[in-house]
């Protein structure tokens, strides 16, 4: 039996998702840019799905558009607002902890130009507001501070990073990478006062290859794409349409508080057994998000586990899936030792997990512990 | 009764390549990026289409990089490239016939401080190799043919443009945009000696949202966007699996030779019929790819034509779908005046075509000659 504990690198697609997509390529195979009846209705389609997926972000609907994850939407954000800014400043501040689709993008910035403050976390991996506010200066023209941390769950109030930062400084574009927070705890695009929000579908149960940025009216950025009209030519390209409207279908069918309390009591549950074997370090923090817990196995490599794991059909990760197997920016950050975070698993959940899979997880990272911990 | 005569806008997605999809959305869901068991799964998925697709673009697996589409692939080889050779020179030859992907990205590096010429085509809409190479100087860094146009069809010698430019400067980075070729005739990335090559899959009965560029070894090109190592940093992000896999599924149906023979035979009813309809003036070449014919209807707006064709069930174009609806680029370049190309329509062909359709598109051509001309 597959217990799937690895839902933060992605998930399974519902099957009404996958249902959709299905009916979409074989029935509404239209282009939604064509003048005609088949057109209009794969257009239809389309807003559609942007209408259910702007309404549980938060925002209207003509302020969503389409990437092909969330890595163009991150880069979108970060390089489009850099690059429509430029001529007022060259400084971006930005977590330390982002997923590698914000930091490679401004590493690529800081080569053309730019310059980087990086936000370091507190212990538990939350970027304090005021740290952010305090790096923003008159030459800042992006902040970037990601919603939720993708190895450890920690949650940031990206309320009061806005509110803090405009405080300093009022025109500063601020993007927040939303992607493991999105349908698992709300996310509050226009209320929040974020200028630019990515989220993506594979986490939550939609396909992969497809995102969405939303940007707050009236901010301008530069696009990464260039060709025809599709998406007010801020993301040009015939639509994904298949992709977009499981994506819709997904968001449809979220039940954010219901599927949370399930979690919550899960990650309880787990914390729980997993304490309780000897060399086991709980390497989350008690705030952060259920979905994510990420703990360390003394002695042994987080590889080694994994794969010993991945035996007996339990799988984890050992970090983020992107950055497959180098150290972790993010347990350094929070200052984890090299020997932890070397050892360090992710464990992610879904609702679709139940504690069958934790008590299976438990068993054989006890069983690990005494075969592997010899062989090191 | 549904006659689709848009295939060069988009084609209906084949039921083997949406059940291919639907399949690993729903069963091969993980993460190619993952070091477990499901990663890997979803990784030999992802390089069996890798496979299929190199195969059929004649090249090594190892030398395509998906993308979200041909506008993202078309984006990647032009800025790509120029950004990678921008201290080498600043000038790009183009045809002023390629498709918005192409020609809007070499605006976009136009307002960068590169400059760009733009050839001609013949009234066939060929794009003669010799007027390429003849633009080509010292600061050359990227050219860029398209192998078939997808207004009227005309189809580009690419081999001997290779030839020409390389005659006159060897290092020049050469691009060409097959979409509209691949899988209608030979494709021969390698053997052509381009360094770049487009392909889209929603073209030949493959998903909306998912294409390919071909980059020859040795060829450095920035790539658009950054983040994980996906597609050896050429293409980060999650890889759109499902649509990739349905694409490789879609390849895998290719039987060339045999639909080629049935869409020329298609293509020369439909040229008979329609040229017995006073008013009717062929646009596209002889030599044209016959799987589009583009027509003019003398007196009569595309779009009044395009929509009473649609109340029959008639889908054609009036040009590019993603142009929608704005005068065409390419009837003008070919010299076709103003008011023939107001009034022109692109029909565009499968192999799921028969002359049934052509029959239906001839019959409401003709009564809507009748009908409309006096409206106007």
């Amino acid at each position: 039996m597959e217990h799937y504990l690895d839902n933060s690198a992605t998930t399974v697609v519902s099957q009404k998702a996958a249902e959709k997509a299905f009916e979409v390529m074989l029935k509404c195979y239209g282009n939604p840019s064509s003048l005609h009846a088949k057109g209009l209705e794969a257009e239809k389609e389309l807003e559609l799905a942007r209408n259910l997926i702007a309404r549980a972000i938060g925002c209207e609907s003509d302020r969503l558009f389409f990437t092909s994850g969330g890595t163009e939407a991150n880069n979108t954000a970060v390089f489009g607002a850099c690059q429509a800014l430029k001529k007022r400043g060259n400084k971006i501040v930005v977590s330390a902890v982002e997923h590698s689709s914000v930091l490679e993008a401004v590493k690529e910035l800081e080569n053309r130009g730019f310059s980087a403050e990086y936000i370091a976390p507190e212990k538990d991996g939350i970027i304090p507001p005021q740290k952010v506010a305090d790096a923003v200066d008159d030459s800042t023209v992006l902040v970037s501070v990601m919603t939720t941390n993708n190895e450890l769950g920690a949650v940031n109030d990206i309320s009061a990073v806005v509110k803090a930062v405009r405080k300093k400084k009022s025109s500063v574009i601020i993007h927040t990478d939303a992607v493991q927070a999105f349908g698992k705890i709300p996310v509050k695009a226009k209320k929040s006062d974020v200028d630019l929000l990515t989220v993506s579908a594979h986490k939550i149960h939609g396909p992969k290859g497809v995102g969405a940025l939303y940007i707050k009216k009236g901010v301008r950025i530069v696009p990464l794409h260039f060709g025809g009209e599709q998406e007010k030519k801020i993301r040009p390209g015939t639509e994904a349409l298949p992709l977009i409207c499981a994506f819709g279908e997904a968001v449809g069918e979220f039940n954010i508080d219901e599927n949370y309390q399930k979690v919550k009591e899960l990650n309880l549950y787990a914390r729980k057994k997993l304490s309780a074997i000897g060399g086991v370090v709980i390497n989350s923090g008690d705030n952060a998000l259920p979905y994510i817990l990420n703990i360390s196995v003394r002695g042994i490599r987080s590889e080694t586990m994994l794969h010993y794991l991945e035996q007996n059909e339990i799988y984890v990760s050992s970090g983020s899936a992107c950055a497959k197997g180098k150290p972790s920016h993010v347990l350094s950050a929070v200052g984890i030792n090299r020997d932890l975070a070397d050892s360090a698993l992710r464990i992610s959940f879904s609702k679709f997990n139940n504690k069958g899979d934790i008590d299976a997880l438990a068993e054989f990272i006890e069983k690990g512990c005494k075969s592997l911990v010899k062989k090191i």
